[in-house]
Formats: C-alpha cells, sequence, structure tokens
C-alpha cells in the first residue's frame, strides 16, 4: 500500500453523449474510483473535433490533436468517438506504446479486433470493450471471464434498442413501419439516418463481438447473416399476435457440433417468438442477452442497452479495471481465438420458418402446399386453415430445417396457382420444435 | 508466450456435488481450460473425510489431510467443503501462504470475508467466489468488477432455490407451509434439515457479501435482518392473489443516504410483489438479482442459483481467472471496504406493510382503525373493506413508513375491541409507492 500512489493518468478520444457522461461521473465520484482503483485518476486530455463545441469542458483538456494526446504521458486512453477511422489507428497507437485502452466501439471490435489485441498483446496493455455491447450490461466480462471454464453453445438476445422500440410500437399500435419509425425519430429513440439500427448493422458488430468472446474464436461484422427490420409488415405483426407470438430483432450465436470441431453461426434477422419468453417482454430501448452454456445452464443479463449514462457506467467499469491492473502490475484477459471455428453459412443453419399464405379455398390446395415441403424435405410443425369465401389463409409453421432448404420451399410455393400470396414468412425462435 | 508453461497445480478441499462437477469438467474440458490459462491445470490433490466414499476419484488423488495438501505445492486452493470450520482455518494458511483461492463458501464469506481477504492481501494471492452467491449467475464479478465505476444504491432478489420453489408451489396449490416443506423434501429440493434455507440464514449470507462488494462495505451475516418463510400461511398467499400479487423470499440491500455518509439496511423477508414484477415469474429453482446504479440504471441477472454444474461453472470461471493472474503476475480485485457505512437496523429502515383484517361489520370500524395508523405517522395508500355478513374482511397498504412505527400499528390494531383477528401482515416490494 503505497502512501501517495502515482495518478493514473487518462486520455479521452471524443466527447459526446457518452463522454460528456464519463467526465460528469469522474468529476462526481473521483473519491469512491480513487479509493477502489489504490490510485487517483487524472484526465490529462480529451480530443475533439470541435473545441468551441465544449463549452463544459476546462479548455486547459482540449486539444484537437488527438494523435499527439495519444502519445503523451497518459497510462489509458478511453475511445468514445465510434467509427472505424481514425479510431483503430489511434487505438493501434495507444496499446503498442504500452497504454491500456478502453472502447466503446462496436464497429471498431467487430472488425478489426485482431489488430487490436496483436498490438496489446505485443506490448503487455489491456484492451478492454464492456461499453461496445449492450450498454451497462455486463456481458463481455460475463463471457470473457465468468464463463471461461464453462463451455458456451449459444448467445441469443435483443441488442439494439431502436429496432425494439419500433416493433414494439408496431406490435402495440398495428402501424406500418415507415409510420413508426418517423414517430421513433420524432421522440429520438432514432438517428437522423437510421441505417446502422434499422439494417441490423449494429446487432451484426454487437453480434460478431459476442460470438469471437463466447467460442474463443474469430468472428468479424462480414461473417454475420444480417437481414434489418424494414421489410416486417403490419400482416407480420399481425400473424405474430394471432399465433401468441410478437416480433423481435434477434442477435442469435450459436456453436454448432462440439468438442474441438464443430463451426459457429451468427445471424441477426427478425424472428417471431412466443409471447411468454422473457425476450418477448423487453420493451422499448431495453436490451436483454441469453446465454447457454454446458454447466451453467440458461443465464439471462437484462439492462439499458444505451444512453448516455448506462454505455460510461461500463466505461469507467473498464476504466476502475484496467487502472487497477496498472497498480497492481497486471493484466487483463487477451484474445482468446485459439478455437479458430469456421463460420457456417446462414443457407446451412437450421432454422424454423413461419408461413402465412392466401390460398385459394378449394380442394387439393393444401395437398400441393404441402407437397412441396415433403419435396424439400421441410417438415411441417403445425397448420391452420381458415377459408375467408373464396379464398382462404394458410398459415404453416415449419420444424427445424436447413434455411435455404426453407427458402426454396417458400420460393416454389409462391409460384403454385393456387397459392394468391404470400402473406408474411418469418423464422421462429425461442420456444421448443 | 511460453513454448510449455508450467502447469498451475491446483487441490481441492470436499469432493460433494459441486467438487464431483468440478473434476468432471477440468477432466472433460482440460485443453480448453489450458488454452484459456495460457498453462494447463494439474489437480494435485482432494482432500475429503471418508476416501471410501469416493470411487471416482483417482486413489492417488485422495487424502484426508487437508492441511498437509494446503501446506504443499500448489498454486491455487478450491474449497468446496462448506461450513466455516475447518474451511475458515485451511484458506487462511493457504492464502498466508501466497496461494489463491477460489471459494463456494457462503457462510465463510458472510462471516469471515475480513480475514480472509487480510490474508490475501498479505502474501499478494487472490480470494475470488462467484460460486458464493447465486450459482452459475455472474454477480460478484460484475459487482466487484463492471460496476466498480458506478454508484450501486439497491441489490434485491431471489437468491434461495429452496425457498422459492415452496413459496411458489404454496402460490400454485394453495396448500400449507408444513405440506408444501414435506413435498419439498420428497422431491429432494429441501435438505433433511432445511434450517438453513427456510430461516433465510442460506439467503442472509449471501445478502452479506453482495451488500458487502456492492457498497464497499463490511457487512456480516449477523448484520442482515432476516425472516424465514415458516409463517407464511396460505391466507398470506390468498390476501396476496386477491391483489394481483405474489409472495418471494427477498434478500434486499440498500444504501441510504448518499455521498460518503449515508449506511446500509441488508434484509431477508418474505414480501408481496406485483405479479407483473419480473421477479414473480422466477420459478423453482431459479434465482434473479436487480441491481440498481446511478448511471447504469436498472439491471436484472438470471439463472440457476444452486446445483452441481451450474456451481461448478462459477468455480472453474474463477479458477481460470486467479490461473491467468499466476501466469501474467496480476492481481484479482483485494477487499474494497473504504465506505466503512454503519448498519441501519430494520427498525428504521422504511418499508411498506399488507394488513389484511378481520373485523366487526359495524360503523366506525374503519375510522378506529384509521386513526391508529394516522397515530403513528403510517400514511395509507390503498384500502378495501367487504362485508361478509357480521363482520368484514378490511386490507389496508401503506405507504413508506419507518419499519418500527408500521410494527407498533399492526400491534395497536390487533388489540382494537372491533378488529377480531390480524390475518396477514406482509412488506410490500417492487412497487412504486
Amino acid at each position: 500500500m503505497n502512501a501517495s500512489p502515482k495518478p493514473i493518468r487518462v486520455a479521452m478520444l471524443g466527447c459526446g453523449t457518452v463522454g460528456s457522461q464519463v467526465m460528469r461521473i469522474l468529476h462526481e465520484q473521483g473519491d469512491d474510483l480513487a479509493a477502489r482503483i489504490g490510485a487517483p485518476v487524472e484526465l490529462t486530455g480529451v480530443a475533439v473535433r470541435r473545441p468551441n463545441r465544449h463549452p463544459d469542458v476546462p479548455a486547459q483538456l482540449l486539444t484537437t490533436d488527438a494523435e499527439a494526446l495519444v502519445a503523451s504521458d497518459v497510462d489509458v486512453v478511453i475511445e468514445v468517438i465510434g467509427g472505424i477511422d481514425p479510431a483503430r489507428g489511434l487505438l493501434v497507437s495507444a496499446l503498442s506504446k504500452g497504454k491500456s485502452v478502453v472502447s466503446a466501439n462496436k464497429a471498431l471490435l467487430a472488425e478489426h479486433a485482431a489488430d487490436l489485441f496483436a498490438a496489446a498483446e505485443s506490448s503487455g496493455a489491456d484492451l478492454y470493450f464492456e461499453a461496445a455491447v449492450a450498454g451497462a450490461i455486463p456481458l463481455v466480462r460475463p463471457l470473457r471471464e465468468s464463463l471461461a471454464g464453462d463451455r458456451i453453445n449459444r448467445v441469443m438476445g435483443i441488442v439494439n434498442g431502436t429496432t425494439n422500440f419500433i416493433l414494439s410500437a408496431m406490435d402495440a399500435t398495428g402501424a406500418s413501419y415507415a409510420e413508426t419509425l418517423d414517430e421513433a425519430s420524432r421522440l429520438g429513440y432514432a438517428e437522423a439516418d437510421p441505417t446502422a439500427d434499422v439494417d441490423g448493422y449494429d446487432a451484426a458488430s454487437k453480434a460478431a463481438i459476442l460470438a469471437s468472446i463466447a467460442f474463443h474464436t474469430r468472428v468479424t461484422a462480414a461473417d454475420v447473416y444480417r437481414e434489418g427490420i424494414a421489410a416486417v409488415t403490419p400482416a407480420d405483426i399481425a400473424a405474430a399476435k394471432t399465433l401468441g407470438r410478437t416480433i423481435k430483432l434477434l442477435a442469435i450465436c450459436e456453436r454448432i457440433g462440439n468438442d474441438g470441431g464443430g463451426s459457429v453461426a451468427v445471424r441477426v434477422h427478425p424472428a417471431m417468438i412466443p409471447r411468454t419468453h422473457p425476450l418477448a417482454s423487453v420493451g422499448g430501448a431495453f436490451n436483454a442477452v441469453f446465454v447457454e452454456a454446458d454447466a451453467a445452464g440458461s443465464l439471462m443479463f437484462y439492462g439499458q442497452g444505451a444512453g448516455g449514462a448506462p454505455t460510461a457506467s461500463a466505461v469507467l467499469g473498464d476504466l476502475v479495471a484496467v487502472a487497477r491492473n496498472k497498480v497492481s502490475g497486471g493484466r487483463g484477459p487477451g484474445e482468446s481465438s485459439y478455437a479458430a471455428l469456421p463460420i457456417q453459412p446462414i443457407a446451412k443453419v437450421n432454422t424454423r420458418y413461419h408461413i402465412s399464405l392466401d390460398v385459394a379455398d378449394r380442394a387439393g390446395v393444401l395437398s400441393s402446399v404441402a407437397s412441396v415441403f415433403a419435396e424439400h424435405d421441410v417438415s411441417i410443425a403445425a397448420v391452420r386453415q381458415q377459408g375467408r369465401g373464396t379464398d382462404a389463409s394458410l398459415v404453416i409453421v415449419t420444424h427445424y430445417a436447413p434455411d435455404e432448404a426453407l427458402r426454396s420451399t417458400v420460393d416454389k410455393v409462391a409460384g403454385l396457382p393456387s397459392v394468391h400470396e404470400v402473406a408474411s414468412v418469418m423464422r421462429v425462435e425461442g420456444e421448443s420444435p
């Protein structure tokens, strides 16, 4: 126990929604953090693009020269700028020089984690990124550390608040996707350019990070099969309701096969889940993630997945950890990618489909539809036909089958003369087959 | 990167339900664990009382001399014997000699954490105990590490599976506590001597551990206010149902007051919660814990709170962590008790009561009851009176008031001539006042 320990010198890159909350908490709870770390934290600089937009930050801390700040005498670099460049170069430079990094940058971690870890490894620095996935919810640390003695088989969850808000609202009102997106933008739940959220890129980045650490392998955003929510229709929502289900955008990371061999499949797409499933009641901007492991069984983690203060909580938890390591001379976990599992393409992944058809209401229709399923070796779990005068609604839920077989089945069924329209096609998750 | 790193030598104390699962996983997943740690794990000995009861353990590993095993050339001691003695002396001895300890012993950690941490501090050893609270659910690490940069205000949850099973069954069947306990024993959900569970000792130990790490202060089992479930009656369960509530045994850790001063209150008791509360649907042997922090907001952790394999998962996660620290020369977090908060006795803690009375059905009864509440400065949130011929049922839910004021109110009300019986008194949690 050192009587007056050397302060931990911290530089911050970026000072937006998350960065300003990090500064606030550092200021308000500096004494607590010092007691927990065993040394005080000294913020030595904040790199921003436009210093005049940060009147709350002491002027002597502000700089536009992020490179010089990273190269200066600091122990830890907090990165909250987001995006690939210039964050990537700055963090590789910091890590190579032995400065530990705390990053909230999901896009960067999902694409270039290997480079960052290599730089950290070369100097013995720490790389922590709890804030990159699901905001305040502890997920990276439980997967990297708490479950390090177990075999994780599946990670499934809601990891994007914007799409969850939109789907929850569509479910509640029956409104269209476009109307609901407008509403979400007005309320501040969707960005001016919502592409990253609604097209699933944000969730795909998080899924890549979760899969990498859960399965001890490398998964990048490009390995993730991705469908956004723009194609979800009121008809899909209505079809789900009829069956006691709701639609959520899920990120699903699976280990396929086991014991050394096997592969990994990672996907982000809307799916129907039973209304009784714990994920069904996760509303608005909340996130929740299920983890299934051999010994631990099923675990669920729930909380605020975004926002300035929750994300800052995760950043500061990591700051305390890397600062403690600096004080004690230790190191956090490095990259663990020894399993080196191949990626299973979505075509080969076993999924289940819910298919809602408008068909002619006459004899032989069900038989012709069913024969297409049989032809593709797709087994039907449930069927419901309801006449509506001259036409009928035919709803089919399949058993598990390779996704490509399910797709081919739907394509072929859509071309049958007795099928007027494929009203809704949606994968089904979260229930026993 | 060492080409052939020195193995991490591990001794295990105890080999019951948890220990045998630890051995199984060490055996089945040894290569994975070695890859994650950066060194192989070598189990050098298992101390048990009766070696002939462990035919599955290689004979050369078994010993009855736990002291000699702890004193031998090992890096890590896993303790899964439980109870205070001899575990306490063995672990203090191990830690003093620089051997890191992974313990699943809630009773020991809840009473003697300070001694253990002091021994660890003296030698620079690690003390990890994720398995001591809520089995496989990552809670100790998220509180000690993930939320180390935040201010935790409240921890509330279901942390005992046996009582949760019994209360869930009483709610489902309407049967008495005694009948349901018998059933739980028959099904193996309750121990032959269920005292530690049903009287709340087990939950109180876990609450003490959670409060200590959440609030950076020392809380021992003796500081925890404790009521078990033996006094919960079918009338209580019925009263809860009528109001859309259910009864759960809750562990509640609260920080009272803020910013440096303040105090901490820790309690375990049955409470009514709304059926819509996420904890209400936690059934059977599952555990779930809510954590509320300033910046992170509300978080929930859910999973299997007990059992051999889930608890072994937590033990092995800790083993990987302390072994990594041995390899990297680092250290995990030590004791963090700098806040040194005083304990608030239950009498002074603000709670809410649900009170169900059988009263005479005549004018003036409500007025005489209400005046007792007013006298004690207890504000009434809701009241419902229902005539049943000559007598009536009167249900009162209070606002928050000091627990001692609520108790005095109930005592005085019970003595009113117009009150025939106090049918049910139960604290209310999990809803806005």
